[in-house]
């Protein structure tokens, strides 16, 4: 893990924070950050980039300020971690940042930090202020994803041949940037970004992605950043179209949307994580009919999943016609669908009938 | 994937269920099942093997009874699914296997199965009458595991070295057993079983594995059957010891235990799942004070953790007199440390120091 000059770029950003503290203390002048406002009132929906983005309103962070001394404080502990994270070329996770830089005050019983909920929102904060991703502060989370298919990176000077790892597949990390993992080939069709390991599963075992050429990636549950990540670098770099597989529910539209659009809660990171060209490949509410699904393999709606539903009835990003008519063809129904229902058809029809049918028919969802 | 001898074994075995029904209606008799019975009051603690056991108590389960006719139904419906998964040579999961055998009785309106709470405990009944685990069932879990380090594997017939995949990894399958991969080599000294993903992550972007000849193994949290199966495996056919690295908290001692000497709630897989030579190293109660971790970065005991201790400390196979002193320096402590905390040090505190110093001090509990 040789260093490169993208380390050295994110580490003048973090010593930046201090400089920042030095100038002002020089010229006598309360030490400000100005810090991008990570809330749902700074958060737009571009319609023609087709991502959730963040706006442009800012907040000052001054140490002068009994309301604001201590966050000021923490801040600059957090950025000078992370600056040792990029000198010594480490990753690590929230927690352990966290604990790092947790000390008492000297002559105080005074804690630095007294919950890892302090310090989290912090390095949110440099994330958006310094415009590095989490993945380039070196901080990882602990989930990481699975991929098989006819892909070759590069880990640590390995040469990762992903046609290669049976059925079990390359253990995807949770830092997947550039610097850490390259992309050295991918002649697949396109990548199939599958919700839940057990269809994964089905796939792999079925060698899906040799008949089909392509990727199959799985974050086992909601996509992790570094699948997410990952699949957005295959479609960059590679020009490959991403189709998502996911359950249908409300929930199956949420997962697809944030891999589409990026999600509100992280607007800053859509830049660098979302997909807008990514499609959805069901599962559709208007399946279960199309492939003769049992009413009783359905699960009923409850009032959260008839909540949920109308609250995505209305974002912007699914004002499209046909997704309308998605969503309200599943209120309509009162019921919600698996992908494990396909199972009731036979165990393999996934593979041999479910999206061999949608591939065939371009039946998707943009 | 060949069809193996192993299938047919257990394909017969599911067929011997039908048999029983069809010979007892050629005989005008009650067709009737007995299933070892799956409770507190059927475990023992085998101390001289180091396992908990199932005892050899049965219950009869009849069709000519109102009590049990369904769930006799249900258990000839579920081992017809199993036998097609063995006929197939597939793999499926609990959730697909009760939408498979889901479906309305004809004129009626009663299903089969109302909700996968009917039909998972009759898989249990099948492995425990048949004495096939899970796995030779061909059902797997959800999740999976990661490996890195001088271990070769055949997955597929792709040859899969685990020291060339970088620091991401292999992906651990959920079904390990003979007939789907083939341990080919391991020159490793030893297995580093590690809880946390985030602790994996520090080692193998560190290659410990390299520095220490181990194996290192991760199920990202309490390691998941495939995980244990593999562990196992290693250390039945290489004979390789197992040291096992969690938090310092009664969920720590519990997974250690677990991997061990197994579960009381699946005794019957004991057999073929636990490691009663695993050690555990650390994090020990006494380990903060031997590296000095100041106070304030343990967790006060909350009153489920000291009643959880408390059990733990009268379970048979926590009866060692290091473990009492163990378990107890903990309560009395009245803090629990995670691993993380290790990061108080430094970031790498764990490879450089912790670590090297448990195993030159051979420093572990049995």
């Amino acid at each position: 893990m040789a260093k490169t000059k993208t380390n050295g770029a994110v580490e003048k950003k973090l010593i930046g924070i201090a400089d920042t503290v030095i100038t002002a203390a020089q010229r006598s002048q309360d030490p400000t950050l100005n810090i991008p406002v990570r809330s749902l009132a700074n958060v737009n929906f571009n319609e023609k980039r087709g991502i959730i983005e963040m706006g442009r309103r800012k907040q000052a962070r001054t140490f002068f300020n009994v309301g604001m001394a201590k966050k000021f404080m923490q801040t600059v502990l957090v950025a000078d971690a992370l600056a040792e994270l990029q000198r010594a070329n480490l990753t690590t996770s929230l927690r352990e940042i966290y604990y790092r830089t947790k000390h008492t005050i000297q002559n105080s019983h005074e804690n630095t930090f007294d919950g890892q909920n302090e310090s989290d929102p912090l390095i949110e904060d440099l994330e958006v202020t310094l415009e590095a991703l989490r993945e380039e502060l070196h901080v990882r989370a602990e989930n990481s994803g699975t991929v098989v298919g006819p892909l070759v990176l590069t880990d640590d000077g390995d040469r990762v041949d992903c046609t290669r790892l049976g059925k079990g597949g390359y253990s995807v990390p949770s830092i997947v940037e550039p610097e850490y993992i390259q992309i050295s080939k991918c002649t697949a069709d396109f990548v199939l970004l599958v919700e839940k390991g057990t269809q994964w599963n089905r796939l792999s075992e079925d060698k899906f992605w040799r008949r089909y050429n392509c990727i199959l990636l799985t974050g086992n549950g909601q996509p992790p950043r570094g699948v997410r990540r990952l699949c957005r670098r295959i479609h960059d770099e590679f020009k490959k179209p991403v189709y998502v597989l996911v359950d249908n529910d409300p929930w199956g539209y949420y997962i697809y949307s944030v891999v589409k659009q990026g999600s509100i809660n992280l607007a800053f990171e859509s830049e660098r994580m979302a997909i807008p060209d990514a499609k959805f490949i069901g599962l559709s509410s208007f399946d279960p009919e199309k492939h003769k699904l049992p009413r009783n393999v359905g699960i009923r709606l409850e009032d959260r999943d008839i909540s949920r539903a109308k609250e995505i009835l209305a974002y912007p990003w699914f004002q499209k016609k046909e997704w309308q008519k998605e969503i309200k063809n599943m209120l309509a129904s009162g019921l919600k669908f698996e992908l494990d229902a396909l199972a009731n058809k036979n165990f393999q029809y996934l593979t041999t009938n479910y999206l061999p049918r949608k591939l065939k028919d371009k039946d998707w969802l943009d």
